[in-house]
Formats: C-alpha cells, structure tokens, sequence
C-alpha cells in the first residue's frame, strides 16, 4: 500500500458532500479530505471541525488553485457544476463532478474540447451505478457471451417518494438519468433515438408532476430498451434491470433480506430507499476514483457520459411534448474517450 | 352430477383436433363426442374407432344441422373458421372455434350482427390462457385492489421453434395474439392505439422472418403495454408477464420445478414447449365450456373478443408497415358482450 | 383407447371414499365405479343416485366376491381396513386400500405371505405423494445422478390444523407416515433404527397432544433423515424436503402461485390445506393403478411398502416412551415387490 | 467524529492477521495499527514496512504490556490463545481473539475468573457471524415476534474444500463452531445436551476424516437444532439456517447474484469461499468492536461464549465417540455477561 494519499477538496458541504467527506475520511484508504469549502461558511466549518486534517477554504475556486489539494469534488447545487469543472481543466486538475455535469449540452461540449485539447481525461461523473455489484456482474455475464448479443432491457425505477419541489422533468434528468447511462454502459452503444410515453397517471403522486412516464430508447444497432418510471407513491424503492439476449436474460436480484413463511405466505422485505440500495456503489465508486487518479489514467463515467445524458434528458423531456420519438445526434467522441 | 352429458361434433380431426376429443372424452364429464367430420375421412374413421359411441358424419354442415349434436367443436385449418361459425349461427347452435375466430374483421362483424339478432351468445374463442391458474390468480388480485389500479403491463412471449412456413405476420396472428387477449382481460379495457417497433434481430433465427419485434399497447384509459415477441431461438418456452399498478406489480409465476443446488449454482428448469406450460388450462377451458352452455349461459371469450383480437392483429401488422401507431376502430359493443 | 373399463367396487361412501369415487368417474378414463356400499346404506345409495351405473351392495364382502366387480377400493374407517384386504386376497382380487394398510404389523404380514402363495401383487396402498410431479422429478434427479450419492434428508411437515379427536401417535400414523413412505421411496432404502425426538411445544396447539415433534430416520447404508413434524397451528400446511447428495441438493418446489411485489416486501401465498396442495397426485395416482390393474402388473405402492410403514410407525411410537432410537426389523421380503 | 484513535497492537502476522490489520487500518476508521508481533519477524517487518505508524515490537508481551497500545488483537496459532489473553487480563488491556479462545475448557474457566475478578469483561471472541446482516435480520425478527416463540433450528454449513492437515474433530472445533456460537445467540439458550450422529460418507472427501456428519443440540428449554456439516466436496461453500418457531420461519437469504434465464433454466451463482459469503462481517465486528472498546463498554462476543463454543466442541467430540447425547455442565456465568 502507497503510504501517499490523494489530498482532495471538496467544494460543497451540504448532505451529499457531507456523505462523501465522511467516506473519503473513513473507507477510502487512497484518499484523504484536505480542504471544504461552502456558500454557507458555517457548514464548512462544521465538516473541518468533525475531522482532523481539514482546512476551510474562502472558495471553491481556491481549493481548485491550491497546490495542496491533488483532486476536486463537486458536490454543489447543479447549476454551478459546470463552472466549477471548467476552472479544474483551466488549472488541469482532476474533478469529480456529481451528476448532472453541466445544465446543457453546449456546457458539456466545451468540456469535451478542453479534455481534447488537454489530451486526457480529468473529468469522471458520479453516476455510481456503474460500481453496483449487480450491475457489475450483469456486465460481466453479456462480455462473456452468456446470453448472446443484447436485444432489448426491460427495466423499471420506481421511488416512493420525492423532496419537495419535484417537477416532471425531474423524472428525466435526476431518475431516469441513472437508466440513460447504465444502459448505454451495459450495451456498449449509443442510441439513435429516444421517446417519452404518457400513461395513465397514479392517483398516489403527491404534487402535479406527470407519474409515472414511459420512457423508450433505440441504440444504433436497434436495440429497443423501456424503462418504466414511477417517481412517487410506489410499493418500494425498485430498481429492476433485465437484459435480453439472443440466447437468454439477465436480471438484477433483488437485494438479499430474510426469507419468512409466515400467514399463508413467502416473503422478503424490500427496501424503501436508495440510499440502502446503492450504498456500497458509492463506496467503491471513490475508491476506485481515487486509486485511478493516483494511477493518473481515470477509468470511470466520462465527461463523455455526462454529455450523452445531457443530450438524452433534452431529448426525452423535447418528446414528451412533440409526442414523437427525437433522434440523438453527437459531436464526434474523441480519442480519449 | 347431472346424467345428461352435452353431445358435441367435432369438425377437424387433426392434431389439435384429437387431442380436444380425448379432452372431451376423458377428463370432461359433463360432455361427450358423438359425431365427427375431417377432410380426411380416414382421420375421422380412426377417432370413430378409438371411443365408443362416436360416428363419422359426411361434412361439418351435416353436423351443425344434426339433431344429435348439442354443440360444435371447430378445430380445422384457420381459413374454414367462419365459414362454419355462421353456419352454426344460422342453425342457432353453440359453437366452440380456435382461434382465430375469422381472417377478417369483417368476417367477425357478421357473426357479432347475427349474434345480436339472435340475442344471446352462441360463440366461444379458444383463448385458453383465461384458463390459466396464474391468470386467473393475477386476475383476482387486481379485482381485489391488491395493487390498486393497473398503470401497465410489462409482458414477453418467447418461443424457442416455430412448424415449417412460419412467417412475420404470425408472430402477431399466431403468438401475440395471446397476449392481445389476455391483457385485454386482465385489464378490462380496449385498446385505443397499437404498435409493432422494430427491434435488433437475433442471429438464432431459423428462417427469414423478423425476431424479436415488440408489440405496444395503448388502452383507452392510457394503460400501457409492451410485449416482447420472442418467436425463435429462445433459451426456453417463458411466458412473462407483470402488471403493474399504483401500490404494487403481480407476477406470472415460473411453474413449480424442483429447485437444484449443483455445481455452484441455485436453478429449476424452464418449459420447452407450450403443451407443457399450458395443458391444464385447456382441460379448464374444455369443461367451463361444457358446463356453461349446459347452463345455457355462455362466460368465456366470446365473438366480441374474437373479433377485437382480429382488428387489433390487423392494426399491428400495417404499424409494422408504417412505422407508427395505429388507432383501434370498433363497431358498436352490443348488450350480450 | 381401450373401450373397457375397469369396473371397480368402492367399500365406503365417507368424505375421501365420495372423492375418490368422483375422481374415478370423471378423471380416471380407464375406470368406471359399479357398486357401492356403505356402513350407513343412505350414504351409499346418495352416491348410486349421483352417477349412472352404481348399484348398491347390501355388503363389503358382497361388493368383493361380485364377479361384476373388477377391483375394489376400500375407503372404510382404519381399523377395518385390513378384514376386507384379506378378504379380497381370499378372492385373488385387485384392491386399493388407503392408508394405514392395517392397524398392526401382523395383520401386514399375513398379506404378505398371502400374497406370496398367489404369486403376485393385489394390494396398491394409497400413498399418494409417490404420482406428486415434484417428488417424481426429485426421484429423477436423484436417479440420473444429478446430486451424486444421497446422503441426507431434511424434511417437513407443516399443518395448520386437525380433525377433533387428534392424538400424539396420530402425528406418526396420519402424518409421518408420508415422510415414512416418500422418504423410502425417493432412497430405495430400508429404515435401520428410527427415533421421536421430544421438542419444545408450540403453544398453537389447540388439544393436548405432543407439538411439535422431531422424527429421525437412518437408513441400512447409514443415510440420515429429519422430519420436522408440526400438526397444528403452522403458518401453512407446508410440505418441505430437502435430498442432500455428495454433489448437491435438491428440494421440492413451492407451489406456484402469483408473485407479488406490495408494501415493501416481495411474496406469494402458501396452500392451507392438504387437498390444495395434493390434489393432482390423487388423479395420477388413481388413473396409474386403474392402468396397471387393467394391464395385471401393478407398480404402485405395494403391501410391502404398507407393511414397513407399519412397523416404522410402531417403533417411532415406541421411541417417543423410550427415549432411544428402536431399530427396525422387518420379515424376509418376497420376490414380488 | 473523534479524532482520537484506539490504538491496536496485533500479535501475529500471518494471512488473517495481515487481513485484520488491513481491515483496521482502511475500513475501521476509530482504530489504528501502532504496534505488531510475529514469531518470524520478517513478517512482521513487513506489515510495518507497508503502513505508516506501525512499529514492530519484540515480543507479543511487549505489545500487552506497552502504554502505546490501547487493545491487542491476537491473531497465533490456537495453542496460543490462551496465555495471550491472559497476559492482557493481568494487565487489564482489551483483547480480541480469534476463535478458539483457548483448546480446554479450563483455560477458558480461568479467563472467566479473571475477568469477574477484574469486574468487567475485556475479552472479545471472534464470531463474525454475529456481525452478519442476514443473521442480525433473523435476530431481530425473532426479537419482534414474527415467528413466535423459536422451536427448532435446521441449518447446513457446506464446504467445498479444506487446508491439507484436516481432520474429523476439526469439523467441530473449526466450522460446526460457528452453528454452536450463532445458534445460542440466535435463541439466547444454552445447550443441555448435544450429540454427533454419524452419517453415510460422501465419496468426494479428498481426505480421511468422516464428511458429512449431523450436528444435534437440544437447549435447555427444549428447542431443537440440526446442523448438517459437510467439510468436503460440496456443491459451494453454502450456509443455510432456518429458525422454526410457532408462527413462522425465517431463513438465511442467498447472497444476491443475477438472475439467469438462459439453456431452459433459471439459474444464479453460489459462493466458493467463505471469504466471499462472509467478507462484510469481519468489516462490522472490528468496526463495532473498536467503537465499543472506545466506549469502556464491550458488547460483542465474550469470554464466555468462547467458554461455551469450547465446552460444547469437547462434548460433540466426545459424543462421536460414545454414540449418546452428552450432557453440556457449565460453570457459574458471571453478572458481568
């Protein structure tokens, strides 16, 4: 084990930040918290008094500068990550950038270029199911040929609840953002084109936002995907994933609870939050982070995934409204990707 | 138990044919075959000679006017259906028809216009999976709110061969159309738009036809449905199908096959062959038949389910052609559906 | 299809002697039930008027020197079941008896010997859970070499209630006996020594007797078998066996019934009752004898099997008041079975 | 989040040593490594070598005694143990020791001497399974009354292979010691009596000790358990264990492995190695242990249940040989547990 850890700042110290803080400082080894910094100074103060070693900074662009931090973490509000990324390819530095990584894809592209121009990658996007054992072992099951050439997923992601403020559009870009790129991560394909079906709507759905919604991708090599969303009211957090093959089907399983006969019946609990469901993801997410960019050769969700979701989420939320399937259409992928 | 056994002729004394005959002649005791009729005189012979108390008769319309016969089994090849339906209308006797119930829509308009002016139901379809015990169970279950009310349907039908000849028209008129009746049951709503979706092809296709497509529906109220039509080469006969409402899913179980623990891993086997997944639902299908009209009170699939089955195959086949959805267009609904 | 029937008396019009009188006129194409009797004539001649072709007999005895009688099937209360075996021994006629085959091991016995001076088999005993599909393809399993070498069983027997009047043998002479059976015939193996292990008590128990209790079963070549026996207030009349092989294990399926995803947990419902659980092993089982009386080769359960189950039942009560394992010790067995 | 420490000195450096030192050092952020001890000190110097704050210390006295080192964590050969831990009981210093806590019973007697002497418990054995989530599930549905009151317990632990050097007793005093420890914490009983039933041998057994054998232990309210161990040669490394109780069971789940449809099965993947079924446990016991120890306040596994599990090992062993139950005599248990 390298007895030098990677000294990471961390700009945003609300609940996720804080989360993250908390796992870099405990069950990543690799790493280690050197600098916070907050809109809310309080805030930032609160994390660096919790653990040794932790300098408050006066902003995020100065963590970013300081020559004491090896890698960025931003885990601010979405509408400043954009910005925040770009100030760590000026000073070419390596970012992890909580989703989404920008609001636009225009956003997205002039990261895309500075990352060409700089000629490697310093971004990696926090989409943590790509670190899921499940999603993992599925992978590895189409690579090894087990069900033949993927034709179609069949999946599902339904929430029982949502914060306040939540508006239809979210179930694009902060739920079914989560299906956008590990779908294209499991088929290895882009898609060509993307749609949004209405559906009778759940009397459950707490505000006025349209649940669930029906959401239709198309790869480049016709594969067909559905994704089912359902972002309020539903029986459990359940995330479902079946992947269809030529020559059989792979499914996510269900979390391992306790099995019990009891009343006439078989049953094992489900669970009722995300957090319980992906927990582990994340810690193996900035394991492998940190390992990679002590390594200088990141591996994990491109600037790349972040951009292709931006694009599909402005794609998915365009048909809802013409009611047609849109086309995708990229910039050209650079070598680095 | 009644001593007075309803007497069918048996028009169509091929393989489907035989086995509903010995159906009838063992495992329904309120029925019994007096009178049969093939093409082949020969096929029909043999049956005669195989049960006691079964005579050949010269043509099917010989046995539709026969006062010896209660009611008709039509079991030939798919183009005489309606032809011999009409006749038994004309005769004013129940008359039990594999699907599908005509070729045409129009075909099946007459037969709903002579039912109407007779005033009572005469017609059954063979949709045997309204027979199925799972069905039947996922049925009640819907009935009784367990789920609440149903929002979608995610189902898949997947075949591993097809008989000589098998075309892409017949994966909608000869396989989905199933499942065209069956969620059409479950949910107890027409159809308001239908469409097939190209999907990527599987390279275990055996002949030149298109496999998998994926079939979606569009109820009037807006439930939606998506069916994975498997044809050829799949891993296993598996029927899918989750219904998904706003407090819950219901499921299509496997069939109950031992469970193993060998060489690392937990499995049960799956069906080849629909035969063996459905046989029993026929017996069902065979005796509530017989027994109803007895009772003179026909409740299985009627000609109205016959001849919506028969638009909507017609409506998917020209989506394929014009890669769009098609609106479903009914007659009015008479009173005796 | 032969035209003859099997023309069988049945000696007792009780609950299970009606079913199973129904079963053969309606499932069992092969038979046909001709002559009834019954302790009380009322119930006997309730079922002539129920079916065409049943004349009442004025006595067992007259039902099985009928030369109008082909076989004989005897429903009767327990401790007469054993009188009218020998009787139809006597006559060198086919008799299905239910289980117990006779009241002690004697009795047992003396069929044996009878049978062995005819010759041939006569005698089916009506252990039923040996035509259940799950148990016949764990039977096949284990004979293809799936799991290797059997080593093991851990079964159970789960009841939710009983019939006033239940008593602590009862749990062995009404309930085990299955296990005693199946297990035998799932090892083909004889019993070494068996013993009842007291347990703690279930405070469900609605009469006095001993619940739960532990039976435990070693084989000739030292295979080991536990029977969890519980018959009374369990969550389902659950049926579990587990055959444990130097290469796996293989377990009975539970039946299948819908799967639900609802309030936070997956599940799908247990049987309550026996007859739901069983009820298509009493059809095969029924359809088989009437099969193999007709073709005289009888393979199902023999005198042999209802003798051993006799004296297993026997040394397992005895076990219960002595403490130890009592071993078992069983007559020279004829060629016949 | 405190900023202080438990410093932890390990005596023992060899593979689960290594592992534990690693576990504290990258998952268990209250503790840290600063002092180690192996009998060939190169392998201590390594351990040193690859961490930062560890220094190697010449005796595993030398650690026990050091004012540097807050807790020892004993990690020699089993014959060791024992004089170990009693050197840390003699200068008051917390101690967690990996199973056995000694090889007799009376070296166990005199740690439970000191320890009550002292007034407060300081030992902590290394059953990990306490630490399972599956097992914790179990415990706390038990705890809620969701089965009753437990009866009886059927569990398996299955092997696939052993270190060369294995013997017959081993299956006790190495891996049926986990049924005797998570069985008493499952039921919160002790044991009356226990017996080792022989049982036919698997051909797969690479070695000369007898595989499988049966387990039984009957607590002293009557509940019953039966373990099957299986030490060579099985299918996976697979651990199975129901708790039976008046209303219910409750199983230990299988680990959560994707789902396959594929050559007309479904099918998911078991375990090979403990390591993997079990590796989140260790994880949580040294978390928990370090926190509890931090507190002054131990709570996971004493002295008196390595007490216990040494009592009940030497009886099993004995009962093999004898071929009878044997009676379980404990000592007096102390207030302090």
């Amino acid at each position: 084990m390298s007895t030098k850890k990677l000294r990471v700042g961390v700009i945003g110290c609300g609940a996720i930040g804080r989360e993250h803080i908390h796992r870099l400082m405990t069950v990543v080894p690799s790493a280690t918290v050197v600098a916070v910094y907050d809109y809310f100074e309080e805030a930032a103060q609160k994390v660096a008094a919790a653990y040794e070693g932790i300098a408050v900074f006066p902003s995020g662009e100065a963590i970013i500068e300081s020559e004491a931090v090896d890698a960025v973490l931003v885990a601010t509000t979405d509408d400043t990550h954009a910005g925040y990324v770009m100030h760590c390819l000026d000073n070419e530095k390596y970012v992890f950038c909580e989703k989404p990584l920008a609001l636009t894809a225009p956003e997205c592209e002039a990261m895309l270029a500075k990352e060409k121009a700089i000629g490697k990658r310093l971004i990696q996007v926090g989409f943590n199911r790509r670190f899921d054992v499940g999603y993992r072992e599925m992978k590895q099951a189409i690579k090894e040929g087990e069900i033949g050439e993927p034709l179609m997923i069949h999946s599902a992601h339904r929430n029982i609840s949502q914060a306040p403020g939540f508006e239809t559009d979210y179930a694009i870009t902060r739920v079914a953002i989560h299906e956008i790129d590990i779908t294209r991560w499991l088929l290895e394909e882009e898609y060509e084109e993307v749609q949004v079906l209405t559906v009778k709507q759940s009397r459950r759905t707490t505000g006025d936002w349209l649940n669930p919604q029906l959401v239709m991708f198309k790869t480049v090599t016709g594969q067909r995907v559905d994704v089912e969303v359902q972002t309020d009211g539903a029986y459990a957090y359940d995330i479902q994933c079946q992947v269809v093959g030529e020559d059989g089907t792979l499914n996510l399983p269900d979390p391992a609870k306790v099995w019990k006969r009891t009343n006439q019946s078989f049953s094992y609990s489900l669970t009722d939050h995300w957090a319980k469901r992906f927990i582990e993801s994340y810690d193996t997410e900035f394991n492998e982070w940190a390992e990679s960019v002590v390594a200088d050769q990141l591996v994990g969700p491109s600037a790349w995934d972040g951009y292709v979701s931006c694009v599909v989420s402005d794609a998915l939320i365009l048909s809802r409204k013409t009611g047609v399937p849109e086309k995708i259409k990229l910039v050209e992928k650079a070598d680095i990707y």
